[in-house]
């Protein structure tokens, strides 16, 4: 019945991270692949705790359906947390979303027609960039420095290339390549928005979790004409498994997105919303955050000395300031996909670069996920793979 | 920026359930609008156990993120009562959705190109048409008798219209019409779907809330042919809060689900996945459905005698059999949009017929939910709707 399909789901392909999940959920295994949080940070005790006081206290609401925007007091509570990122934020800002790849989902239907193109950073959010091709858009990807997106080259692609819609950034701690901005490149790249009436959808599922260097604040932040749709999430700050993230934006834009949940699946988890909210509550998230932080800190650490010491001196590494990957760069004749078969069978995985760059082409890059993984595993993984490495490269 | 919209996202309007829903969320108001569960029968005491028991058990894969597909637990037990409905269906033929809503939309985006047609009944599920509607389909109405669809009529449009993708149906107790179709016309429908080669999206979330009469096997069991989409869902026989519910079909019509839902949301929660698996482990979800038909029975039948007494005697209503909706025919001049002013004016609410008709021009019916109001307020709510038709038409 394949003529029965759409033109859309022809585009759709399975992600490569999702089969070598798959793949990698044998416990015997050593995964750099996933983008998981270390599970035994979870607060598993506290949220015995406010499962039990959520269904005490308003067990009814917590099961019947609720409004599709969200439940207010969370709305509240991330507003509130937004403002202190600088970002003038209120509670009728922000809609909850089931994670925000539902909010990356709802910015390709909102904005993409056929044939529209998305820019976006090279390489860039494979997760996202499959949503979005589900509207059947085109990409250009902009060159990108250490600071970000160059912004000379940015110009003229928004100058040479026919219907635009949005510029697609991860700012903070990159996925995958754990970049981020400065400041002037955030300002920059708003600037060429506001100049040529873009929308930038700003993803930053990983701004929380800095643990080195001076805070920089979000593009949303420097927004005057709301231009930017900003995506946020509790996945990489309390639990991925609950659903929840909030896309912000200005009142116009936020309406279509309210309007396009309603079609999708009418509101987030009315009971996730009531206990994360009640967390919120009884418990110092901050403190919390601080204690994830201080954890992948030192996996980080430990996974990029390791690096250093155990892979071929042709290999490159930044040390990402925050957030969950690091990327490695190896000569350009090499093909990780190739190394990724190799590794699996030394029960040992990460992700091939190649899936990152929308339109292909460079296949010598792994992403390395250092949060997932114990201490012990880290110096052990990477000790194979620079020997796989050595050996093939 | 309205040019930086997509052409789709033009043609989504703010559901007037929605805006009706926010309205009656007060108080004071007796709702007939919603089509919300009596939330008095959530099993609370019963989440209270499995939360606790889902988090001691298996606490860090319950936040952390999982499969697509859903948890394998929860889709083999939805799978065995798929089979009691003589579906053969097997864990591998079920995706968790976030509410069969999310399989809707789903089914738009999979089958749905600009321009293509869905064969509907008149009327439809207005949450459904307005999923679809965001593809950028049209509507055909089907006439439809009180055992489904009329079989010659939908033949001929069929026959006359370009571009036809499926037939959407909810075959058990309709939203809104409270119709439940012969086993004969789901024959017949699925003839017609297999002759003319069309996919049936067979919309299924009151079929397990019977009163009255024998049970009538679901489309999907006599479909040989893998041309029947499946939605099921757990909010109206557990808890609407949660966002379970799931797809089941043929593998490679799955596989594009499961694809999308990948882009979408990556998966449905974890934890609440686990939690319900455990509910049904732990306890008798068959009583606790039996315990929810005796009361919804008791109201429904409170309400259609309060109908018959109080509405003048121009109003029709057929009694029925199971479900959540009554269905009120007017005479053909009556608007009942200018009516629910009035009555929200007199602090009770249903939703304007008018709504449900994809094509619209029949405005002569209401929508009257009997399963969320107490048997004290439905009496209340159907004198004062009864005093207004009496007074007005």
């Amino acid at each position: 019945m394949e003529h029965l399909y759409s033109e859309r789901v022809k585009k759709v392909k399975a992600s490569e991270i999702r089969e070598i999940l798959k793949l990698t959920q044998r416990p015997d295994i050593i995964s750099f692949a996933g983008g998981l949080p270390a599970p035994e940070l979870f607060p598993i005790e506290a949220m015995k705790v406010v499962a039990q006081k959520v269904l005490t206290d308003m067990g009814r609401e917590a099961l019947q359906y609720g409004t599709t925007e969200g439940y207010d007091p969370l709305r509240d509570k991330i507003a509130e947390r937004m403002r202190k990122s600088n970002i003038p934020a209120q509670k009728e800002d922000i809609l909850i979303t089931s994670g925000s790849q539902q909010g990356l989902d709802f910015s390709g239907k909102i904005f993409l027609n056929p044939g529209d193109y998305v820019l976006c950073e090279s390489p860039s959010y494979l997760g996202a960039v499959n949503a979005f091709k589900a509207y059947e858009c085109e990409f250009k990807e902009i060159e990108t420095d250490a600071e970000g997106m160059v912004l000379s080259h940015l110009e003229r692609m928004i100058q040479s290339t026919p219907k635009v819609k949005f510029i697609y950034v991860i700012p903070d701690f990159q996925n995958p390549s754990g970049r981020t901005w400065s400041e002037e490149r955030r300002r920059g790249v708003l600037e060429l928005a506001n100049q040529y009436n873009l929308i930038i959808i700003e993803d930053n599922p990983y701004g929380e979790l800095r643990f080195d260097g001076a805070w920089i604040p979000p593009m949303k932040s420097f927004d005057t004409q709301g231009r930017v749709v900003y995506l946020g999430t509790f996945s990489k700050t309390f639990s991925p498994g609950i659903r929840i993230g909030w896309v912000m934006a200005s009142p116009e834009v936020l309406n279509k997105y309210i309007m396009v949940k309603q079609g999708a699946d009418l509101q987030s988890s009315s009971i996730s919303q009531r206990e994360l909210n009640t967390y919120i509550d009884l418990y110092d998230f901050d403190a919390h955050i601080d204690s994830i932080k201080e954890v992948y800190k030192k996996r980080r650490d430990l996974m990029l000395d390791t690096i250093r010491k155990e892979f071929p001196s042709s290999a490159e590494v930044d040390l990402p300031k925050g957030g969950l990957f690091a990327w490695v760069k190896l000569p350009s004749h090499v093909d990780t996909r190739a190394i990724l078969v190799i590794a699996v069978e030394n029960k040992v995985a990460f992700v091939p670069g190649g899936s990152f760059f929308p339109n292909g082409g460079q296949e010598n890059f792994m992403r390395l996920n250092f949060s997932n993984m114990t201490e012990e595993k880290i110096v052990e993984g990477i000790k194979r793979l620079g020997k796989i490495l050595k050996e093939t490269i």
